[in-house]
């Protein structure tokens, strides 16, 4: 079992009691509450409030085991993973498989523009979240001591790339801090924020039912958020963004700090599986696997989770999908058979701020508040452990009375 | 007022309401409850837990402003305090005062021996505390995946040095630690973990009255921690530590994890202060203040907390004092008086681990269960902020309950 994400958890919880010797392999000690890392990024929790190590959810799980490691190869013929063992640096172990489930997550990718990752951290793991967060808090503190009006106001821009469900949050999130923060600068007024949501696509959250963009859109607008729709980024440094329109104009925005939210591709871990199968590759360099979920000619490999294309459908990259598949995976391992995978869409949320959401739930479409408390229950349920549900329901609880942040601290002072 | 830990804060908010301007310069953007620092090191709070940005803190005292950055030097002809700014890097401000409150504070020094401090992080700050998070918990992974029965238990080997309260209170929590993890792997005992308490003195607790010391230490041997006493360390390298006994003695340990809690020094700002009034220092680098908390000959200024000596008293470094001391500065700033500051001692307590501490009360002595909970109780109530408090009161009734742990998280990979 590779990776300790949404979908390896559920495949590995999907086979206690089963006869089988579980081993999760992760490069991370803790599974990582994905859905809330844009929360950690704006200071509303702390990065251990969505952690969970990986050892104490399967503590009472006798057949597995937890193996804290990078897996860097598959050998097929032989049945091994080769995994370079963290925790004695260098170390390299080749662990025997009879099945392997491959869950390997996936990444931001800057299309092609790595040197845009400095200025522009990305919002799916935890450093990102935490460098974002020592950025945006300083941003306000520089913009506090600088005396120059135009430099004020570029430290005072905050330019958001890519307007699905992360980037929206964080737009949303970003404009509410500035709200927020208003009592605690005398300088500077830090309503004057400004948030800028750049989207190549002519609306946000596209994978949204119409007319839940709209609504979104709206809703956005109403929180100080700008929406710069059509429109693409085409370069990022320290001091600010460049952008396209549909005309081919292009324009600079000056400002400190950007998040990078768009173009997801596949972990390497993909390419290196489908290279060893001879399987093929998408363009976001996601493996095709069968509608069962195994590699073609290879029933003892299922591959799971946003890493994979299922033959014949289409379906997003989000928790759901690779929960199901993932427990999908355990069931036919414990019960020896392959059979299709099939989806059940039970809806999907994007909250925009304080009382506002948007989303489905099985056919109906919500917006509002409404949709925002089921988004906030649906998000409490799936966290793991009861303690991490209560502290998180603390620390909304009082985010929703107060306004206020309760993890707004700076750890690096370097920017 | 520089410094925003215990004393610096007590004096900004015992100027809350006075006919003053106070500018609170402080490198970093929160406050650090410093007692509970330990706790983040052994995974049972997170670090946000128990920091409180600054600027809330003051938000609603509009005679009080923050300023994040670096204090660098002192002119007191000119009455300038020189700040590096922070956000901006390389921008230096001079700040001009007509009183100045200075509350640097303290830091763990390696007796001359920086070059173990790679080897064994301190845990005065956060920096150092998420360090040996890491360490900590890396360490028991390591053994998990270590053949070799040596290696193996060199990784489950902690030495702890300096057995004042920090070293106390961390060798009980590592100890605690080993017996929380032991179902969550599966090829290490975890209980077999040794942790030693090395202290150059004859008693752990030195600064506690007769017969706590010794209690202290029975409690510890309890938990299994081995308190190594009139012991010195010789040298701290990457795979052990060499000690030195009363005999003198030399033996090496092998431990892959050290943790440096002793020989307290001043913050350098004592030694520019110093520098630039003409005033005294003493081994530790604390600067010699008057009765009144003033500078000899600058009734302007007030040097406060660990960073200072009052003449003719004999004061621990304590989050107290401080406290006390920084209410003493603010009453005679607000009073334009100066007046001799006495310190209430109403006590001191030390927790070993679960339901069970050592202190006094006013001039009672505790320990056991009682001290355990007076401990709780004094720092939920000296905690900032009704959500910190929640939440990790949260947090301790649930290690309470399960001995779990719940922030433990690693979150770099090297070592």
């Amino acid at each position: 079992m590779v990776g300790g994400g949404f979908g390896g958890l559920l495949a590995v919880r999907g086979l206690r009691g089963a006869d089988v010797d579980v081993t999760l392999v992760d490069r991370q000690n803790f599974y990582l509450f994905q859905p809330l890392v844009y929360q950690v990024a704006t200071g509303s929790l702390s990065s251990v409030e969505i952690s969970v190590p990986l050892r104490q959810i399967v503590r009472r799980q006798r057949n597995a085991r937890v193996l804290l490691g990078e897996v860097d190869g598959f050998d097929l013929e032989r049945r091994l993973v080769s995994v370079l063992g963290l925790p004695n640096d260098g170390d390299t172990a080749e662990l025997p498989y009879d099945l392997l489930v491959v869950a390997g997550g996936s990444r931001y990718s800057y299309f092609g523009h790595d040197e845009w990752a400095p200025y522009a951290p990305e919002l799916k793991s935890l450093p990102g979240a935490l460098d974002l967060r020592d950025r945006i808090l300083l941003a306000f503190e520089a913009a506090e001591t600088e005396a120059d009006a135009d430099a004020r106001q570029a430290w005072l821009t905050f330019v958001i790339v890519g307007a699905g469900p992360t980037g929206v949050e964080m737009a949303g999130q970003i404009a509410e801090l500035g709200q927020t923060l208003r009592s605690e600068y005398r300088a500077v007024d830090t309503r004057s924020a400004r948030v800028l949501l750049v989207e190549a696509t002519d609306r946000v959250l596209g994978a949204f039912p119409d007319p839940l963009p709209r609504k979104a859109e709206r809703q956005l607008r109403t929180l100080g958020v700008t929406p710069m729709l059509k429109t693409t980024v085409v370069g990022i440094d320290a001091h600010g963004v460049e952008v396209e329109d549909a005309a081919g104009r292009r324009t600079r925005v000056s400002a400190r700090t950007a998040v990078w939210a768009a173009g997801v591709t596949a972990s390497p871990l993909a390419g290196r599986l489908a290279e060893a199968a001879g399987a093929e590759t998408d363009r976001a360099g996601r493996i095709l696997v069968e509608p069962d979920l195994t590699l073609a000619g290879h029933p003892e490999i299922f591959a799971i989770g946003d890493m994979v294309v299922v033959r014949g459908q289409t379906l997003h990259g989000v928790a759901p999908v690779a929960m199901q598949e993932g427990r999908h995976a355990a069931e036919s391992i414990r019960t020896g058979t392959r059979s299709p995978f099939r989806y059940h869409d039970k809806g999907e949320l994007a909250t925009i701020g304080r009382a506002r959401a948007v989303g489905t739930i099985k056919s109906f479409k919500v917006s509002g508040f409404v949709a925002w408390v089921t988004w906030l229950g649906v998000h409490i349920t799936y966290l793991i452990g009861i303690q991490n549900r209560v502290v998180v329901l603390t620390r909304w609880t009082f985010s929703y009375v107060t306004r206020g942040r309760g993890a707004r601290v700076i750890h690096r002072r370097s920017r």
